[in-house]
C-alpha cells in the first residue's frame, strides 16, 4: 500500500452512493506536504518523458498541479469550465457531456497557452467517468499538442473513465485506484498496482 | 520597482475599462517560479506572525495559495463560490454582493476546516472592490478565528477594496498596487510602497 492509499484509509470517508470524501486533505483543505509526495511519485512514473507544460482544470486540480509542476519545472495552465469575461481572444473550446448530470459543459483554454508540438502532462484530482479529462484531451488535440501522460490522484476503478483512457493508449497513472467501497463499514479496497 | 511590478510591466496587457490582463503568468497560465518569489515575499512581510492556515477562494487563488503555503508550512483551505454537492455537513456561508454585477454570491467553507482561535492568512490574486475578500473575512469571523494578515498579488489601488480593508485595521500586503493604467499607451503606474 502506498502513501496515498494509506492516507485515504486514514482520513477518507465513504458515503452512500459510492462517494469518497477526501476533503480534509485533497480537495477542500489541502495538505501541501502530501501534494509534494504526489509530485515526486508522478515524476518517477513519467521518468524520461519530455514534459513542457502541465494542463489541469479548475478548481480542485489547480493546487495539485502547481505543486506537481515544481517537480517537472514547467508552467501550469488551467482550463476553465465556463466562458469567462477574462478569457478574451482565441480559445480552444471542448464540449463535454456529463455522465452523471446529462448536462453539457464547456472546457476552455486560451489558444496562446497551448501550442502545436508541446508535450503536455494532464493532472487532476479525481477520475471517475472521465468527462473532464476527455475535455482536456480534446483541447490538447485541437492545439496540435501531444498528451504525454495523465496523472490522476484517485481513480474510481469501478467506473469507466480509466479503462476508456487506457484503451486509447494513453499512459494513465492513478496513484490510488479504488476498486470498491462500503459506506456502512467505511471500507475501501484498492486495485493492486 | 519589485520583481512583480517588473513582470507586470513586461507581460501584463492593459485593456479598455481598467482591465489588466496577467493571464500569461498569474491566473490562467501560472509561472510557478514567480509564485515561489511571491511566497518568499509574503513570508518576509508577515514575519513574526503566527499563521496556522491559509484561506483562499476558487479558482485562481488556489495555485498561488498552495505555493505560498510552502513558505509558511501550513495547509490551505479554499472557499467555494457556490453550494456544491461535495460540500456536505455544516458550512459557514457568507453572502456578498458584487459591486460590478450587483449580483449576490455565496462564499462557502466547511466548518471543520476553520476553527475557533486559528490564525488565518488570506491569500488572493486580485483585489479591486474586495467582495471576495469581504466574504473570506466574514467566514473567518463566523468561525471565531482571526485574520492575521491578507496577502494580495495585485491590488487595483484606484478601486475601493484596499482602502476599506486597511481602514478596518487589517494588515493588507499587496505586492503591486496599480494606481492608474492607460490602455492606449499600455502604460501602468504603480503606487510607491
Amino acid at each position: 500500500m502506498n502513501f496515498l492509499e494509506e492516507r485515504i484509509l486514514k482520513d477518507g470517508i465513504v458515503k452512500e452512493g459510492n462517494v469518497l470524501k477526501v476533503d480534509s486533505f485533497l480537495n477542500h483543505q489541502m495538505d501541501i506536504d502530501l501534494f509534494n509526495q504526489i509530485g515526486e511519485e508522478f515524476k518517477k512514473r513519467f521518468e524520461g518523458k519530455k514534459i513542457d507544460k502541465i494542463l489541469t482544470i479548475e478548481a480542485s486540480g489547480i493546487g495539485i498541479a502547481c505543486i506537481v509542476a515544481q517537480h517537472f519545472h514547467v508552467p501550469v495552465v488551467f482550463a476553465k469550465k465556463a466562458k469567462s469575461i477574462n478569457l478574451e481572444g482565441e480559445m480552444y473550446v471542448a464540449e463535454v457531456e456529463s455522465f452523471t448530470h446529462k448536462t453539457k459543459n464547456q472546457v476552455i483554454v486560451a489558444q496562446k497557452f497551448l501550442n502545436e508540438g508541446e508535450h503536455v502532462l494532464l493532472i487532476d484530482d479525481f477520475l471517475a467517468n472521465g468527462c473532464a479529462l476527455q475535455g482536456l484531451i480534446q483541447l490538447v488535440n485541437q492545439a496540435g499538442a501531444e498528451v504525454e501522460g495523465i496523472g490522476i490522484v484517485i481513480e474510481k476503478g469501478f467506473q469507466t473513465g480509466g479503462r476508456v483512457i487506457r484503451n486509447m493508449g494513453y499512459q494513465l497513472e492513478s496513484l490510488a485506484i479504488v476498486e470498491s467501497m462500503d459506506s456502512e463499514k467505511n471500507e475501501i479496497h484498492f486495485r493492486e498496482q
